[in-house]
């Protein structure tokens, strides 16, 4: 992997340049808003043409049966089961610290004012089909939105000749999913945001997909509301000179595989380690199944950064705002409050990043390409929503009438004064 | 007003068919797209040039001095600043009860998982020129940021050859704001999302504008956060019999009274007070400063929909979802359970919506066109960010290991694998 050397400007120059790649190109734009025409005007007619055309697949019914579901479930080995059954025991416990109350708030007197927080209605989650199928994301997607309150998250997925894949089927029976549907793509986005007959209108959109799904959600996005449009994955690693090399490379590779635009990143004041891992890359890299996939992420996005000391190295992450951060020192949690930009963090030699891809129980829909600045993690708060509220009472209100008419009259809107004053005239019907 | 009768069906189809208004135009985003490029490659050179071009006004400095924001505070009226004051008052007190705390969490042996919340660093407020320039937006929007910690909270409004307006000089001062800048339009929003020499890089950017802002804003979305893209104005009321026709249309007048599409609605089950507040509305509109805006929006947009019972009168406007929404019946309180979607609610008869536009303290800056089916409205959460993290001790790895190579395995990703198992390998560098 490259080794950059430098001031912390030259350093900071090279490595955050990279920007949120374009989710989209005009002639897919131009094919997903007639999707998306369609299918809000022919419902589940255009649902099963686009099936026949884009997955070469007739769907009768969209709705996958329970016992298509239990038989899922069943396929799967104890050995998967046992792993999802802790995955979601952990993430379940996590999410649950996650759930804020609300508050009502009555100290003026003659006013209560408050805030309610309410579970969106319905949820919907799309999973890819093919190999990106992954379980744990569901689990990642769906537990937070159950523990939220949301009644009804359904989930769509690309109808397949084989049938859908077992384990995705045991991951949506464990999270808690209510439906599950068979249908990909732009279509299936269309039909979460608008409905048809068969698919019921969600609140909100979550989960990765390919360019017409991504380009889909953007598009119906207002609509409904959708999570973050995620990019390539990206670990930083954060590494001291006692940092083991072994297990530096293998962490780095370990997003290397996800993605040839994945982005393995090590910043260390070390340059021996900084030798040492990029070694370890090149002898690990060689065994790797997907090494075609790695090689391209290590060559072409991958760095390792020396800066001066430990300090510039939690400044330049800061700048870079990892999707993933390991701090890989000693007494790392003295190391929490130089952290202002990650997704996910991983404190000390044993926290390797897959940890939390599964069963540590902190999500993995984690913001990306820097976007770590001012998004956050997927967690409770994404699938509850806040009214606000407010009473008063008539002595209440007077005191604070000429306030608004002042404020109401500045600003020209005298309809506003008034409707306040209609509060102090004569009553009258 | 027009009056909708008929099946709880028949209402909901007259009365949700109503969406989100489309942002943009492809000329408009053609148009913007070459400003966002021009302000990234040339800064402070290209926005003097659109300064010139767009509010035909030559600037040297873009950065309104200490001075002219004094200057600005003491044209206003004592009057106004006191009104100002009880505006910031009450609004801090309401959003500081927003306010979470993140967590710790070390209840499993070897274990450290917990969430630290972070302001985000920069926050960039637009605020428009001329009559749509509204003090108490400000406020609205720069209060909750400073509360939640932003450092550097920054205001952007188009130069005006008869310089910025005092009350917006002045709230911009109260609220906290850290720097003004006098700049507008797609050009303005190109640099907060980007940075020039003069104008720093924000990480959100919140505020409303004109259609070139709106473009803009979604245009840079994902390289920095936005807030909602607010459609027109709506208020919803859901009154008894005993309702004060009156006041009625005074509080349905001064949402008319924003906007040709604003929205007003009028929801009860009584005939009587349907027709008493048409005709209400009819009369008070006569003397109204902007009676062409409000006629518009209540003979095109707005309805009073006559239910079997107030049990409906809510069902339906759960359906709606409206910004505003007053409920004026008797003990209004005990209704807060059957409001499912809604931004901003007003309980009872003297719960006047410009109540909430001014100094009760909830955010007036609040989803509209349905979204508050999964939007909020503005609050300290909108200027944090969540970080997760996670420590774990060698045995306590040890006993997740296995689950986690068997999902890591399900999923096709070996690296993923391979990083645990090099925490339990003889020790290598």
């Amino acid at each position: 992997m490259k080794i950059l050397t430098g001031s912390f400007e030259a350093l900071t120059n090279q490595v955050t340049k990279r920007e949120q790649q374009a989710a989209s190109r005009p002639e897919v734009e131009a094919a997903v808003q007639d999707i998306i025409k369609n299918v809000r005007e022919k419902g589940d007619v255009a649902l099963k043409e686009y099936s026949a055309k884009f997955d070469k697949t007739q769907v009768d019914e969209f709705r996958v049966s329970d016992a298509t579901i239990e038989a899922g479930y069943n396929a799967c080995s104890e050995e998967l089961l046992t792993a999802l059954r802790l995955a979601k025991k952990n993430i379940t416990s996590y999410h649950e610290q996650e759930v804020s109350r609300g508050f009502i708030d009555a100290k003026q007197p003659g006013v209560i004012r408050g805030q309610k927080l309410t579970p969106l209605a319905a949820a919907g989650l799309y999973v890819p089909g093919g190999t990106a199928a992954y379980p744990s994301t569901i689990m990642m997607a769906a537990i937070p939105a159950k523990i939220a309150g949301v009644k009804n998250i359904v989930m769509v997925t690309p109808p397949q000749p084989e049938g859908i894949n077992p384990a995705v089927l045991a991951a949506a029976k464990l999270a808690g999913v209510d439906a599950v549907y068979q249908i990909g793509g732009a279509q299936a986005i269309a039909a979460l945001a608008f409905g048809t007959e068969s698919i019921p209108r969600v609140d909100k959109i979550m989960g990765p997909g390919n360019i017409f799904v991504a380009t889909a959600k953007k598009q119906v996005f207002g609509q409904v509301a959708i999570d973050m449009i995620a990019g390539p994955s990206e670990i930083g690693v954060i590494a001291d000179e006692k940092a083991n090399a072994r297990q530096l490379a293998a962490d780095l590779l370990s997003q290397a595989e996800h993605d040839k635009f994945a982005r393995p990143m090590l910043v260390t004041p070390s340059l021996d380690v900084a030798k040492a891992v990029s070694a370890e890359i090149e002898r690990q890299l060689k065994t790797l199944p997907r090494e075609e996939i790695a090689r391209a992420s290590v060559n072409n996005e991958g760095f390792i950064a020396i800066t001066k000391d430990l300090d510039q190295a939690f400044d330049l992450m800061n700048l870079i705002a990892p999707e993933h951060l390991e701090v890989q020192v000693d007494e790392p949690i003295t190391y929490l409050n130089r952290i202002q930009n990650a997704g996910s963090v991983f404190l000390g030699r044993t926290a390797s990043e897959p940890l939390g891809d599964y069963v540590a129980g902190p999500n993995h829909i984690l913001p990306t390409a820097g976007t770590a600045r001012f998004f956050s993690p997927l967690g409770v708060e994404d699938f509850v929503k806040r009214i606000q509220f407010v009473q008063y009472t008539q002595p209440a209100l007077e005191k604070v009438a000429s306030a608004i008419t002042t404020l109401a009259r500045t600003e020209g809107l005298e309809a506003h004064a008034r409707a306040i004053e209609s509060r102090f005239e004569a009553d009258a019907k």
